[in-house]
């Protein structure tokens, strides 16, 4: 097999931190086979992976494209693949990411992100395709200056639905740009409505974003997003499983969104109806160990039912509650990084102890009291008065005048 | 111990469904004693429970009101008793009751709710007087015209913040007229805000509501809610620990909380800031082992961090999110009331699975094709395709036509 000079594809990328293959041809041939495969069969399949781990890469599309292989899988390929050599279709692929300045990369690539490999293990539901063909992907494609395992190390995905309310996009708004504030890169589909404001927001704080297309990196799905897309490849990155030129098919969106889930530290779904695929990313999610979050509404917003339904579920199914950017660096964040609880604004009696908070509501509101009359009105021994009443005048909550006490000032009723 | 003549209170209650006391004395010498303890000593007292557990209400009474007994209890109680005889205070207070259209039962009486008792068992912690004396009432002073015990058997708490948003108060009205509608009994704290609007609505439902006062029945506090709790009077229950003429201390509020809490099935936090003393209603029913419930709202949403940092806790805590009638009473009732699941809309594509639906997909938007090129479009084996197309055609996903498939009506994008 062999691979146009590197340097002609190099041209055509405006930055590359990818490192070259190590020397030999055996990494290029392996990486020229992933890329192949991940064009001739749909990303995810079980079959393929347990090809491929049998045989390596470069045997498993020998073996699909010499017949050596039968089955749906060989013939699923078979059909891409027209009876041309798979080294043609390498050069070709090849030669289309030079011509849209769009870069490959495979786990052999040193900027493949590591947490990828996680898919292997998924806890997965074999009853169902989609939830069966949830393996690695073999390659991934490009648009962006960014080495993509360096961007997507301290990420979090937001998600949610298309047709989001203000009260997503604000939410959405305000999460993106609080996590690329402080860092960390926003991941997200690249849809209408949350996924777009997520991206937006992020970009917005000068931050990274990477959207997880499912379709070709050069013909980005939906058009009305072509601006922002423009702004993601220059800022941060678009990237896809599919080859360039792979239109948008319902089911991609479903075997996207393990990518989505598995390359961030945590998913938060922002807004979502009862039926919104952003679900299955969280499931996903859930599915990979990895933390697993919902944004509440009000219970009268059909696009916070889908947040809600997650969050009502059980223990072993834990999807966590978020409201603020530090809520959910708690549940992506290292040690120390625990979120602050909200106390709302002190009282100048929450100091006061139970008894002595008794003592101070036992005092008339108008006049003055003595000690035992105050004890029985709180219904506290006039031990117990004594030793706290003074104190209580000293701190000012009361006022104390020849042995009785009054209050400081007109009294207000809790 | 003597005791004004049953009639002569009784004159005064417009309807007493409690059955007269077993005959014999003993029964009313014990609700005498109790409903004098109740007036000595603030509720809840884990010493008072002590005493009255090692010596019966009786004997309990006599050993605090001869100096028997000494210590903070005995020195609280003597404070009030002020040296007369409790059988003296036991006939004021009844005539109290009679004068005042008020009764007064006690656990001897057939109306006494049950339930009660679990606050005996309830998970203690015992650093903080608040949260030490959380033990059942000695005594419960009524308003209205029903037994408490049949009333709060089929009872939900609805409880929250008296500075409510208009989303809160949404939020109380549907649940509290959603559940009365049910059959349930709404149980409140009779504040402004979130209690007073599940109040009305259970009233506004023609249901049953029951207000747990932290202050005297005749003295019902807030004086702006004077309306709401004359007709809860007349067709639900105004019920107070304390005896009339007691004032609302603030201390009182979350000692009250409990019986709020143990009278009911369950609770649910509907709106609360992150001070809001609901909280610690929502924290009772946790303690208690009953259903902790709490309402989401909008993160923007000051008055609902409470609500939110309940829906935090993890799963030794539990508190379950519910944003419909249907799934309170899921949490509060018997076998079979599993909420239904929101579904959303059903779609035409629904029912096919993923490789029909990546088929369908793979179809031209415009034209025909047959099925290797849709197979190969699709990523699927040429069987798998021959298989499913001509039933894709004949359920009218797809058209078909010399054995070329295309696409029945202008194709709409996902």
């Amino acid at each position: 097999m062999t691979h146009p000079e590197p340097a002609a594809v190099h041209a055509a990328r405006p930055a590359d931190p990818e490192p070259a293959a190590p020397d030999g041809v055996d990494t290029r041939t392996v990486r020229d086979a992933r890329i192949v495969l991940g064009c001739l069969l749909e990303p995810g399949s079980a079959a393929l992976h347990r090809l491929v781990t049998a045989h390596g890469p470069v045997e498993a599309l020998d073996r699909l494209a010499s017949g050596l292989e039968s089955g749906p899988l060989a013939e699923a390929a078979a059909l891409r693949l027209q009876g041309r050599p798979a080294v043609e279709l390498a050069e070709r692929l090849w030669e289309r990411a030079a011509r849209l300045g769009v870069r490959v990369i495979t786990p052999e690539s040193a900027e493949w992100p590591a947490q990828l490999a996680d898919l292997r293990h998924i806890s997965r539901d074999t009853s169902s395709t989609i939830d069966r063909d949830t393996f690695p992907p073999q390659s991934i494609w490009l648009r962006g200056p960014h080495p993509l395992g360096e961007v997507a190390g301290r990420s979090v995905a937001l998600v949610g639905a298309r047709a989001n309310t203000v009260y997503g996009a604000h939410a959405a708004a305000e999460l993106g740009y609080g996590l690329a504030d402080r860092g960390w890169t926003v991941l997200s589909g690249g849809a209408y409505g949350i996924d777009a404001v997520a991206h937006r927001a992020a970009l917005a704080a000068g931050g990274l974003t990477v959207a997880v297309l499912a379709c070709g990196v050069d013909r980005p799905y939906p058009l009305s997003n072509s601006a922002l897309f423009e702004q993601i490849a220059e800022e941060g990155l678009l990237i896809s499983e599919w080859p360039p030129g792979t239109a948008p098919f319902k089911m991609r969106f479903l075997v996207r969104n393990r990518v989505i889930a598995a390359l961030a530290r945590g998913t938060v779904l922002v807004e979502a109806g009862a039926r919104s695929g952003a679900r299955q990313t969280l499931r996903r999610a859930r599915e990979l160990g990895r933390a697993a979050m919902a944004v509440p509404g009000p219970i009268t917003s059909e696009m916070s039912v889908g947040c809600h339904e997650e969050l009502r579920r059980g223990p072993d199914e834990p999807v966590r509650l978020v409201a603020t950017v530090d809520q959910v660096l708690e549940e992506v964040g290292g040690i120390g990084d625990l979120a602050p609880v909200p106390r709302g604004a002190q009282q100048p009696l929450d100091a006061l102890d139970p008894v002595e908070r008794q003592l101070v509501d036992a005092v008339p509101r108008r006049g003055a009291a003595h000690a035992p009359e105050i004890a029985a009105e709180a219904g506290v021994s006039l031990r117990d008065a004594l030793a706290r009443l003074p104190s209580l005048a000293l701190r000012g909550h009361l006022r104390e005048h020849s042995g009785a006490y009054s209050r400081p000032r007109p009294a207000r009723r809790p």
